[in-house]
């Protein structure tokens, strides 16, 4: 369950590194919002700061990972 | 303290709001550790108190809904 | 995006949930900073995203619930 | 490792901080939760390190302060 | 809005409180970021509401407190 | 600022990125406290979930980066 990001196996205490591809991109003037779809018609969505975006090179049709600690991760139920 | 919310079908500002199965559930004394399923083969990981587990009653096998603020998202790139 | 969670009372892991009044909405770019009354006289401030802002209809003198997870809560004494 | 700031008026830039007085404190290995009530008949609940607790000095019936980022706090609608 | 709590050694159940010194501050319409040098050539940055900026009367060169909550905190190795 | 781990360029959208070298661990049941000293004299807390510790193999002395999204960092001022 833990991430193994490239060659090198770089690894994170997150539990949840879920690779997707990026679906759309909005820049505000201190942060960024960007959607990632993370499995068939899964979207998923992050605030960044702008120049983490930008330092990033994020770019709509790109890979990434999206990162979650576990801690910050709720539970609803019906 | 588990909050009720009404009849009515509820809104959250939470982008990030995934239905999925109940895989893993682990007992601590303060926390409880809970994997669901959100896609096929797709794990995703919570922390939430133990009460809140027992709460909801959450069992393996259920169906429940995993929530993250975006805020809380972080993005990686290789 | 906005999640709607079915028609039945929905319950959140989320220990803190508290009914308030919406007192002011100010928009950016991104995200929206969101204040609610949620005993007289005692206001709490919310930032979430613009888009959850608007798909939720938020307006000042509705009524909402202001949710926060127990590991995002801090203590402090003098 | 508790932080002791200073001998003045201390500011933080947290936009939520409620006095309120400890009900509740439940202590496990690494985490404890405490439960504030910081309005009449208002609760919060707090997950902390066992540690902090403990050099807090928390215990029953003291005030405290409860803090929140804006950041970290959700809005729900019905 | 800004707390501002007694006139005593007040503490904190953070557990990371480190003092620093600003080196630079981005306003935009909700959020502000804010970079403190914590060490020698160490930076850290901080993404909190213009509201607070202005209120707390951030400005460059100023010292100031850089606050984490541990379980925001996450681990990566190599 | 952008964190370049390894010689792969793994690169995260997290602002606050610090090489340390842990100092101590204490397991619970479902969390662990790890603490990293990030510059001369200066330690950081982090509570990570038990399996991540022992998935990441963390141990006294070694090498680790702690890593803090920019959204969860508060300031403070006295």
């Amino acid at each position: 369950m833990i991430s193994r990001m490239g060659g090198n196996a770089m690894k994170l205490s997150a539990r949840n590194v879920l690779k997707g591809t990026i679906r759309s991109i909005e820049i505000g003037q201190v942060n960024a919002e960007v959607v990632l779809e993370v499995a068939p018609g899964l979207e998923m969505t992050s605030i960044i700061t702008r120049k983490s975006c930008e330092n990033l090179g994020l770019k709509v049709g790109k890979e990434a990972y999206l990162i979650v600690k576990a801690s910050n991760v709720m539970i609803g139920t019906e």
